[in-house]
């Protein structure tokens, strides 16, 4: 069984006893979250999300740079007014550089993408206060509170850098 | 309470219950997925997830051209070897044209971003094709099974397009 048919099957049990229907587009509780898109990260059980509650901007590493267009979405047009900022423990954007990827895509598959910023970083704490720094100063973002987290994959917990 | 307050706190709870600590930083189940970041939308509990088997990337729209870094690093450095698509039923991005959010953003905050495409679209299946074909036709994504489904927000069911 491929692992598209291993969720239709997992699928055909939630829907099964699927109760929330009625929910509004707009979140309900005014909150985008951007966060990694590490498999050991649930966004919902870790945060406490219910469906309808939050955007969830998911990518590699939560970097706010690479969520700008969703983040004008949420905002302008969804009406969100707050994001959370998760990145995470052991995340693979500690353990490259951007040289080491745009090599192995040029080995692999004979690609040159020197153009393409992975946006990996070396401190994880400062990867926080970096993103939280870029929202702060830009012009597409409104003024709106931003938290941001570390989530320990160790441990399930989130730590509040600022 | 803030809702990052309310976070801290649902946090605690799924912390004090926390059993998977000794989870490996590559997806157990080698897939990645590529959703929408609507609210209603929980990809974990819709197919079955558990901690550490998918990396999900999450953008407006469920767009592949938008998550193409994300999808590169999942398989160049973390081994995924199978994309799934989640569009779903009444988007936001079945609402509103670049021109319109455009406008808006000049309008709201002074900011011209004509130079972003916030890729929203007319006809829901066509854009799950859509990104099912730019996925098959990049030279930076390896040829692997994709999958494309709408999600139902209306049932909770996941159908298959392609």
């Amino acid at each position: 069984m491929s692992v598209a048919q291993q969720f239709e099957a997992a699928n055909a049990q939630y829907a099964a006893s699927f109760t929330k229907g009625n929910l509004a587009l707009p979140p309900q509780r005014k909150v985008a979250i951007v966060a990694c898109m590490d498999a050991r990260l649930d966004t919902a059980r870790a945060l406490g999300l219910e469906e309808g509650d939050a955007h969830v901007i998911r990518n590699a590493g939560g970097r706010v740079t690479d969520a700008l267009r969703s983040i004008i979405i949420s905002q302008q047009l969804l009406g969100t007014r707050e994001i959370i900022i998760v990145h995470h423990t052991d995340c693979g954007m500690l353990t490259f550089t951007d040289e080491v990827i745009r090599g192995k895509v040029r080995a692999e598959l004979g690609q040159n993408v020197d153009y393409i910023s992975f946006l990996p970083f070396g401190d994880l704490k400062q990867s926080v206060l970096d993103d939280i720094k870029i929202l702060k100063e830009s012009p597409l973002v409104l003024d709106v509170p931003v938290t941001g987290y570390v989530y320990e994959v160790e441990t399930g917990k989130i730590v509040k850098v600022e």
